[in-house]
């Protein structure tokens, strides 16, 4: 018997009612079936988390949303106040049909979305259910929604911006030679917890070589003096709202001739991009802000990913800070600005903030000094 | 930038072979598409991992396998040996169609099977780039791979079960009167650690009437004296497999009259259960076998899960000892036997050992007492 969520405190069941309602007319007419994870923790104050057993909120065009739940699953959402939420409780145990219950309360709808992650054995096990019934994505319907944060969600963020910065004030007391990157961040997630995280997300600590994989997550590589080592940490608060934030350090002086004359680069390019955002630009023109600076200088083919992600509920989620993205910017957007540049086989370096669009610019969570940390 | 996976050892490159061998000939002419998670550690050595961005094994009917993988994901792969395996590596950045990739691979086929945890993002849009082609679920072709397990897997199950129980043995040192459940499992949280697994995938700590709840995790309830409280662990070892192992304690002298009598019935059940698993009898009747002993006590409503699940490289995964599941044991086959009886609202008890079938009869990887431990 197991599972792994996190039962977080769930929103007023005012909030909840708006976003269900409003997630309805987004729909247009669609059904929405909405798995565990971020999308159902929005809208509904829970994650939930069930495997292989079916959990879905069933949304449908007329009539009361439903959640599908299995039994054993049901006291999960035992403070979601359902009752006043006007949400039915479907329970099904192990030998019955949930994806009948589904088909029959979307009864009549041509058109049904499901959520970006749900599990392909449901996605394929509805589909045999709803014959004829086209399925979509619901990602379009929900993001629209959730990228637009309200102000509560963004005084999560702030805290959650404050205790990582917490954390990557005592990191300079973590990293020495002889000690393993793996050994660091056991450290790391500790303190993270520490400072006000209901748990540690991830912990990159990538030293020397290591540094040029920009998703590398920690190993037994003993740091030695001269390493860059970059540092990307971050995880939920309480309220479910995520931190990320990177700084890159440097044990002693670097060992490359180079690491210095590049990284004032990559930090110019990181407040040229932060500078940049404002409601009425778009997404890619936040990227470009950064990509340029870098290009100029003549690195551009060493910053190999986009410039940053939204972030929320989820650690990734709308909006994307990549080339393509004409999304136009709008107050409570919230994203990180993270330009790297990555030297193979050699060392690397990454700035990140969680940055939000205000009504005339631009707020940072993150108030670290952005300078290589020479520990 | 964020993942969070784990990065393990990978298998040799001969293990992997036989295994993508195995997987092609199960598959009989359809295409097999293998999401990150633990359908790709099995065939490849590594997860993967990389939430929006598409990662997939390809496995066609004819002509190599093909990893299509995100450019800044491919350094997760790199001690994979995929020349020696024969895998081409087919790498994408933001801005490229990596479905037309796939799609290109399987050009031919007219089913398509997709790895179970697909999320629906890539299943659609994998239907949208290869009009035509049916797509039905992988998971019935790998699990007939993957729930026999090996000498190698046996040994490592058998290895967490022994470290689990090292866990265990100093939970009754972590319960006392006063600390929330939450504190309790931040501790034993740790002991996984220490104890010899690669990080704590899950922790139930469910006290009082907590302890009615199957999947109860934590919460900031604290412990009283009189409390029943189950404790339900495990995570990963090194090698990738999993412990799970539960055993309920007693704060004292339960509060409940009725605690003695039931758990005696318990234990029996899951014995029962436990005696019953050799070569040759179905799934379901191991789970008969200690239903059967908990409805002739008169508890019968009160068991409301199955007996148990698979284990291996999922915490959950087949074979299911279920109702209903007419699957023929054979050796190698690994799963918990875990009854259990929850009066709602007052209190809840468990037991859970994992057992593999053997050429003549049952092992049991969890050798701590049945007995409720009062501490």
């Amino acid at each position: 018997m197991s599972r792994r969520s996190l039962h977080l405190p769930a929103p007023d069941a005012a909030v909840l009612r708006a976003r269900l309602d409003r997630a309805r007319g987004a729909a247009n007419g669609t059904g929405l079936l909405i798995a565990p994870g971020s999308d159902l923790r929005y809208l509904l104050g829970q994650a939930g988390g069930s495997y292989e057993r079916l959990t879905t909120l069933v949304i449908p065009a007329v009539g009361p949303p439903a959640l599908v739940v299995p039994k054993l699953e049901a006291p999960g959402f035992g403070d979601v106040p359902l009752d006043e939420l006007g949400v039915e409780v479907i329970t099904w145990v192990d030998g019955d049909n949930p994806y009948a219950a589904v088909a029959d309360r979307l009864a009549g709808s041509d058109l049904v979305a499901v959520s970006d992650f749900t599990p392909a054995l449901h996605v394929l096990a509805i589909r045999d259910a709803m014959a004829g019934v086209e399925q979509v994505l619901a990602g379009p319907i929900v993001r629209e929604l959730r990228m637009r944060k309200d102000a509560a969600e963004v005084a999560a963020l702030r805290e959650a911006g404050a205790a990582i910065d917490r954390v990557h004030a005592r990191v300079p007391g973590l990293l020495r030679v002889g000690r393993t990157e793996a050994e660091v961040g056991a450290d790391i997630a500790t303190a993270i917890v520490e400072e006000g995280h209901a748990q540690a997300d991830f912990v990159i600590v990538a030293s020397g070589p290591n540094a040029a994989s920009p998703h590398h997550d920690v190993s037994d590589r003993v740091i030695e003096s001269g390493d860059v080592v970059v540092v990307d940490i971050g995880g939920p608060i309480a309220a479910g709202y995520n931190s990320d934030s990177t700084r890159t350090y440097s044990i002693g002086e670097p060992g490359d001739a180079d690491v210095a004359a590049t990284y004032r680069v990559l930090q110019e390019a990181q407040q040229a991009a932060v500078d940049a955002v404002r409601p009425g630009v778009s997404a890619e023109s936040i990227d470009a802000a950064a990509r340029d600076v870098i290009a100029a200088a003549g690195y551009g083919e060493f910053f190999i990913h986009r410039t940053g992600h939204g972030i929320g509920l989820d650690v990734h989620e709308e909006p994307y800070i990549v080339s393509g993205n004409e999304l136009i910017l709008e107050p409570g957007m919230a994203f990180s600005v993270e330009p790297g540049i990555y030297h193979q086989g050699r060392w690397g370096a990454r700035i990140e903030d969680i940055v939000v669009v205000t009504e005339d610019g631009v707020e940072s969570f993150n108030q670290q000094p952005h300078d290589l940390v020479v520990v």
